[in-house]
């Protein structure tokens, strides 16, 4: 569905809602595709989307809107449902789906709603919570479908018509697993239709599986299945044996989330931003600006150090701004293509050094361009000034050169000290490259005019 | 096949090709799965890759390589190969991954491959190259499963096993046509296996399919995928004709390049940057340089308008940069997360409003906090200067305020203007938030100090 038809269907929604009129309202959602309506729930506000997930009585519905929403959204949804409901409701999504909302919810709340299930659930939902955030284990699906290698390929269709009954989940490969339930093989539907229906599975199956452990990375799991094309990748324990599956809409999500996660840190500000409160968000972007402020600060008393050439000549003050544009300019274009060169794989780590002296070299083209150009603005309108035009125009090329090696090495220090590259690295690196770019500026001022 | 098994086998291959040990290290590759092979490849320099794509005699192994390695690697590789084998290979791959490769090449050297295709080949590729750029028709798979909705479902597996004889390619769902090949539905293998044989297929097909036309955007594309789980999306004419599938390997390209385009953009340099020369890169970052030079230059100006205040009181250009660099820090984030938000479509147009209202709350609070900071800073250093803590704490304020709003507003302005929101708004941001910094800085310092 197209976004001008949402817009139409978002319209009647909420004068539905507004009359009171919900039995309309119902007719109408009941008519769309859940991730419709999960979609629609963007545009809806806390009320509307509590009044709308109120109208949908059939449960698979209703897990499978709480499985497309945002998880905050979905969270917040289950906090103010009835218990009893909101456990029947969790019963019903993906296990990994089930996980994620569970994830954003209040320990108090989760610990009400979990009450209403089984033992056997509770122990599997509270084991995936034992592995670490952002690994396989918490977006795995236990419900996968595998299959013993002694089987024939008919009697394995018939175990998957079986299964189908009672699921809608898709299946995207089967999985073959010897008596002791080690995996030892993968097959696509398409390879069982494609062989007589006596053969043994494990006949039929690739033998050669690409598997991950709980503890994986997210990232490296997305990473695996960007290489290899894979619709799902097997979760194994250290004995092999199959603990679920990470499927690619998942992968897809992990992707999103990672691009945005290191966007968003290299600017110095938070994950998980858009649901925050004005307060909350305040309160995340704190700390980076603090470091923008510290650098600052170091830049006045910089500044004050040379407070004698400042009042001798008046006019340098007039070229700090456009010298520390010009380095942040660098420096945050230098760290932006480490960091995501690092993050999408496009630079391999034995090319770092590569990477640092194109930058380098980029800066260096960049800096006599326009450190030329500065010299000649400047010599034009302040000629009386002796060398001032060389003083700023050298000052800006070095500020850049210095801004190209502290944007690259930055992240490039972070990543072998195993730190995030993306964390922050904007503020810190602006801070610096001003705060040095002042030093060498003023100091050469100093030397040059002063003397 | 993990990072550190790569790490070795690079360092094999490297020392067998360095000795010319050609035959052995073919042994090696040749065990290899074709995803790593191309995977190895970032790590190998132009010499290299092109010897090891030499020691690959398979067709389709070379086909596959040259479909994962990167597009300008693929393209590279093939340009330097023999025509007529490079024409071979290139038949040998999918039609997407070939237009992929074939878009990256000269059109000359693309002439003299397609000399030795068919007819029909050289029409299918050259009507594939009229669709717009980043379109959904250049990415489409044009070797799908089509079957009329009249067969049964026997003879449906009965074609399935026909087609796989000659064919690799992934089925991911069948697409069901009438009488004039109109798409009327889907259905997946699984579906097909759930009903007695005798069945016709328009009775087990989902009729209700989402597709797009060639000309769609692929980002919308990769947007329907995420928000419906599919694996693959059919491209119809504007009759309903198929004629392909977007798959969603190709999908996760699209979203992870359009992230990184996204965040290049931002900063101010161009896509597919890493392949690129030194001189190519200045040359792609001169420009957005420019944007701010010319800020900066503005800047010199508007400093230069307030000669007299700064010569009476030097200690004014001492806080220039801090001024500067908290502004900068909340206009480039404000911009992060609006640019962002619109492209993950966290951030819904109609919130719009919203996001800027939210963004100047922040901006207000933390201008508060670190404005009133800066004013007992420079009062205790600078106490001997009356009011001047409070002209730099509120400057500062303002500053960051209109950083706010700058930041915001000027994505949202090329959005609504059909422009992309991330083209190189960084810098416009940036030098737009310096200049007006300085204005209100040094326009208050001479209302307040110089009276």
């Amino acid at each position: 569905m197209y976004t001008s038809k949402i817009d139409t269907l978002l319209e009647s929604i909420r004068k539905l809602l507004r009359r009171g009129a919900y039995p309309n309202a119902q007719r109408i959602i009941e008519k769309m595709r859940a991730a419709d309506v999960a979609y629609l729930y963007r545009y809806l506000n806390e009320k509307e989307q509590f009044a709308v997930f109120k109208l949908i009585d059939d449960l698979d519905t209703a897990a499978e809107i709480l499985s497309h929403v945002d998880t905050p959204t979905g969270a917040n949804i289950l906090t103010n449902l009835e218990r009893e409901r909101g456990a029947e409701i969790l019963k019903a999504m993906d296990p990994d789906d089930e996980v994620g909302i569970l994830e954003q919810i209040s320990e108090e709340v989760r610990e009400e709603l979990l009450s209403f299930r089984s033992a056997s659930d509770t122990e599997r939902i509270e084991e995936v919570f034992l592995f670490p955030e952002d690994s396989a284990g918490r977006i795995m699906n236990t419900n996968f479908f595998a299959l013993n290698e002694e089987i024939t390929v008919s009697e394995a269709i018939r175990e998957l018509q079986k299964k189908g009954e009672d699921s809608t989940e898709m299946v995207f490969y089967v999985y073959v697993v010897d008596d002791r339930n080690h995996l030892v093989g993968i097959c696509s539907l398409r390879q069982l239709l494609m062989v007589p229906p006596s053969t043994r599975i494990h006949k039929v199956m690739t033998p050669d599986v690409v598997s991950v452990v709980p503890e994986t990375d997210q990232e490296e799991v997305a990473r695996l299945v960007e290489r290899y094309d894979f619709l799902a990748v097997p979760v194994v324990d250290q004995e092999n044996k199959m603990l679920g599956i990470v499927t690619v809409d998942d992968v897809i999500d992990v992707i999103r989330h990672e691009a945005t996660e290191d966007i968003m840190k290299m600017v110095g500000t938070g994950d998980e931003y858009h649901s925050r409160s004005v307060l909350h968000r305040a309160r995340m972007r704190m700390p980076w600006l603090l470091a923008a402020f510290i650098g600052g600060y170091i830049g006045i008393q910089f500044l004050k150090m040379f407070d004698a050439t400042l009042e001798k000549i008046v006019a340098l003050a007039y070229f700090l701004p456009i010298i520390i544009a010009m380095g942040g300019n660098i420096g945050i274009t230098s760290m932006t293509i480490v960091v995501r060169g690092l993050a999408t794989g496009k630079i391999a780590v034995q090319e770092l050094r590569k990477a640092v002296l194109k930058e380098l070299g980029v800066a260096l083209l960049l800096g006599i361009l326009y450190g030329a150009a500065l010299m000649v603005l400047a010599y034009l309108q302040f000629g009386d000034v002796t060398y001032l035009g060389l003083v700023v125009g050298t000052s800006m090329l070095i500020s850049m050169l210095m801004a190209a090696v502290i944007g690259t090495m930055m992240p490039i220090i972070l990543h072998y000290l195993k730190f995030d590259p993306a964390v922050a690295t904007g503020p810190f690196v602006t801070s610096t490259v001003d705060s040095l770019g002042i030093l060498v500026y003023l100091g050469m001022a100093t030397v040059v005019l002063m003397k």
